[in-house]
């Protein structure tokens, strides 16, 4: 099974609509924060429909050149790894892995042998590497009792990594499902503006919750709509047992304790789609700044200067305005997908074409 | 200065639009949550806006028969006193205590001297009682450097204590902004069902919080609208150093870790009327539970069958639902009131009474 | 490679000095808590030198019969699996793995397979299970980048759980070092009394931590002479990059609140050992109760009385001096082991003979 | 009643001896961390044995220019007020205030007071301030139903904030036990060198917690012997209702995440004096650091070169060896003081002399 089998770099569909008041960044994408490249591996193979989407920081090594970055659970029924150290520390050292919730393992030895083999004294004379895979259930759709997922797709999906990438249907979000439609991944940017200086945020979902009576599209309760039109195709089957994975990107130079700040933000996003937070729902977001890295070997950090906290807020509602704008922008970017034991999960578009403006 | 200049138990104003799709209790409010009570005392003397608002959760002694409880800091920008030891043991042992930042020590100190009057014990042979007392900045309308709230109010506000109860501009609420117009207290109920038991959610919210071109009400971007029309009654005067508190009171049977994840649904009712929780507002979120309570001189804890996790889902979103409703519920209960320095914060009914239905 | 080649339940050595005035239990290892068992696969092979260790908290299947658990992150330079959700739910739904850093991945896949063996519906109709494995880092004796540790070994350490279990270097403890002196695996057990009941409270330690100037036994500077005798064997040799996994298993009835409370304890035992909690040391805590487990299919949780938090004080001091006497338990059972390059790492039986007993 | 009964910089006396292996600061007090002053006013009238202890970060303004800080919640049975904020924002902006438990409102209201008064913008164009006081129960001691602290105390302690201060039974130490015997203000200092320069980290604690027989004075039990020796004159007459706050300045540049790292180091210098984290005891720590401070009105904060967290470890031993000095500096440096209702506590030098050199 090959990512080939998706086009590297569709041109993007039409997407939903816009959020909030915060203009869109060039190419309403994560990638519209400098540097920052995602690419997929999309297992798409019968019952096994799944995959790995990685989040590049930068174009150098991860390892050698950390980001400050840092977390917020909002619902922790999730099963991810690497946030203890984050936690601590405030910072990445590898790419931001996402697959499904039994693939975490692998992919954890995966950045693992990809850290080493750039840095073979990792482990050694130097520390250890903390790898950073996050997670969502695709069980419905794909037959997560495999264990499809393995190193030689994470080094695919790392390889393919673009300034330009798809979404929906594809790598990480292959086989997930959100308000009852096909979910998967999906992306957004808003340009804000702190004190005369122009920053750009961006968000990466891997969308997997919901259902659909509460889907809410810009204040909207389309879900309600579509629950009574599309009573057989997308009825609930099942408790929810989702799970959304939010990364967060920005330019602006901020501190791991601000970044924290930031990755709450998330929470607004998430909610104003229609989320209360479920049970079963991993809700974990992530927020990571560009604006400077700290190298592994130095005594003292040059850190640049910093965004004072009371200039945060176009940043805090350009980060819950792109995590809206992204989850919507899964549902919108997705195609049906037929997968284990003849589930299928209809996409909005096939579901609502009425709703969704095709190309 | 007296609450006596505001009815104790008014009519209900008409309120906001029903969010959600669950019902609400029997009068919209926390009090459906059997057992709890609700007081305010008001000051209202020129440049001095402000009062005291309680909660009791139940009829008896809170020192001797606590509640459990926890607390979710969404955006810590706060000064409330109490939370930490709420963090640790998991139980109220005071009523809950509203009013502006610069009240929160009288207020600390009027909760030791009544749980003291009641208990002599106290700071002797038992422990200390734990103050807990949460804040907004009333500062617009409200001369809070006068530091006009004393013991007085919060002995007036417990004796006043109450299943019906004022909404708007009372009690703590009376110095409050929200969305550039009038906030203050609101408050609405749900009834959720888990596996054919019926239990009572409901929601106090001191609303203090926002931006007008932000307001959201029930989805739809009032806030855009009003901002246009009232471009001059209600323009944004200052950045935000707002606030809200948000309580959230059920009767079914949970423990200090269950009601920590209902109190993070506040987050998201809060997210849904506008807020991406701006950098300068202390927005914090505390659940309690009413369906046993935890005798402070026991050695075992008998307590009755709780809740699975997995079944939590429609108080998740119950207690989302209160908070987004108590919050709307705050502006269209308010009334304009005239503050220190010539300040006026113009209510709802009062900047676009068309739309608010008047009883 | 294989276990077999250290006997599964030899006679345990000597143990250090008694810390505290607590007794210990009737075989002072974790074992004493009914119904716990641990059990160890051991590789040792040239360059290999490293193992899994699993604890077993009761006969039946963890998923099904959940246990309350929850964690402290003393210094979280770690990279564990399963904490978020332990967080979260207050729950360990598998066997508590123990291997190093770079077995993480593999244990969790390992535990995973297990799991939905053991319940096909998992990831199916059920949720997904959690994986929980800690780790630290034996790269100074293993070659960690061989990533030797695989589903096979966890299915060898199950296998071998029981109440009875060697310590010292064995399983996830063989590779391990700590104060420059072999570390390893170390357990004990004290008898607490609350309220005329008398409850068990075991710890069981991966020690992977300290150096050798500062290790400190039952209050006396130890390490500071020992340092001195063995300026060459135990020499530092790099900046440490330990770190220590502290189980702490009791059978008194406390819910995951409670249980955070009493893992935080392990705090003062490794402090007491030496510790100042080293930048590169991951110290986790974990504490789980076995007088009760909570069912996964059921609406409600019919939970005993629980201790009073009042009371938890001889269980506060037990947890403490557990975790203190299990890390000197360790070095004293530690046996010499000679790994990857050349690298040797003395046992102190064999560095100060005269300073253990030997049997 | 006044502080003058007790001379403002009295002549130290003979201390604890010292612990680990790093050389003390000039004066072995926090004040050894340059600009860091300390000012006590202490309350001696008859059954009214407690007061206030201030620490001041800097010279200057600390609302105008904060300093980095951070807390770490050890065990959190304590009522300190403003510990929120600095953990959403990582500074002080007040001096430190250390009281009895029931009069930490009259001391918020007092710091609120004396910002308005520095500053009268604040609560008007500015954000609102920050109180910040912690808290220990002398209510064996002291009558605390009294609330005898009160505005004034406060000011008299900042005015008396001086680079040399008592210790002992004075200030909030007044009417503090500790391990049975008198306890109250510690002190300590240590110089550590991280990459060839010299760091200075000083301590203060108000101590107020523990049992005689845990007692452990550089690891030796000494507790136990005494807890014979005095069995009438120091025996436990309650459970313990104690806590302890420990204070950490330094002058290394770190940020507040890493200060919350340096401050969770109090756990282990505590541990190490025979505490297990007592139930009732609020064992809270903080840290902040006069490297650098942020204006609270600029857009971007200059921050200096920060240490790289793989060298912290010399300032985490620092840490953990001055609070661990400073809870027997506490011991050593008491005077019997004589309270309510007859109630005695002797000090250590009044009940073994022997065991302490006197001047």
């Amino acid at each position: 099974m090959s990512p080939a089998t998706h086009p590297a770099h569709p041109v993007p569909r039409a997407g939903p609509p816009h959020v909030g008041t915060l203009k869109s960044g060039a190419t309403g994408t994560l990638a519209d924060v400098a540097g920052v490249r995602v690419g997929h591996c999309t297992l798409d193979a019968g019952a096994v429909q799944t995959g790995v989407t990685v989040v590049m920081p930068h174009a150098g090594d991860p390892y050698r050149e950390k980001v400050p970055a840092a977390v917020s659970v909002i619902n922790g029924f999730g099963k991810s790894i690497g946030l203890t150290q984050v936690d601590e520390l405030g910072v990445l050292e590898t790419p931001i892995a996402l697959t499904n919730t039994f693939g975490v393992g692998a992919l954890a030895q995966a950045q693992i042998r990809a850290a080493v083999a750039a840095n073979p004294r990792i482990g050694r004379e130097w520390p250890t590497v903390n790898p950073l895979v996050f997670e969502c259930n695709d069980g419905y759709l794909n037959d997560i009792q495999a264990l499809a997922v393995t190193d030689e797709h994470y080094r695919a999906a790392c390889a393919a990594a673009s300034h330009t990438f798809a979404r929906g249907s594809v790598g990480a979000g292959r086989g997930m499902s959100s308000f009852d439609l096909k979910g998967g991944i999906g992306t957004a940017s808003r340009v804000a503006e702190v004190q005369g200086t122009r920053y750009t945020v961006g968000a990466l979902v891997l969308a997997n919750f919901g259902r659909l009576p509460t889907l809410t599209v810009a204040g909207a309760p389309l879900g309600r709509t579509l629950a009574q039109r599309l009573a057989d195709a997308a009825r609930p089957t099942e408790p929810e047992k989702g799970s959304i994975i939010m990364l967060i990107a920005l330019d602006a130079p901020l501190d791991a304790r601000q970044l924290r700040r930031v990755s709450m933000r998330a929470a607004a996003g998430l909610a104003r789609t229609g989320s209360s937070y479920g049970h079963g729902s991993g809700d974990i977001a992530m927020a990571f700044s560009t604006a400077y890295t700290l190298a592994h070997d130095v005594a003292l950090h040059h850190v640049p200067a910093l965004l004072a906290d009371a200039h945060l807020d176009p940043l805090f509602q350009a980060s819950a305005d792109c995590v809206e704008h992204a989850i919507l922008d899964a549902l919108w970017q997705a195609t049906t997908v037929h997968g284990r034991d003849g589930h299928v999960r209809m996409a909005l578009r096939d579901a609502a074409p009425d709703l969704v403006s095709l190309p």
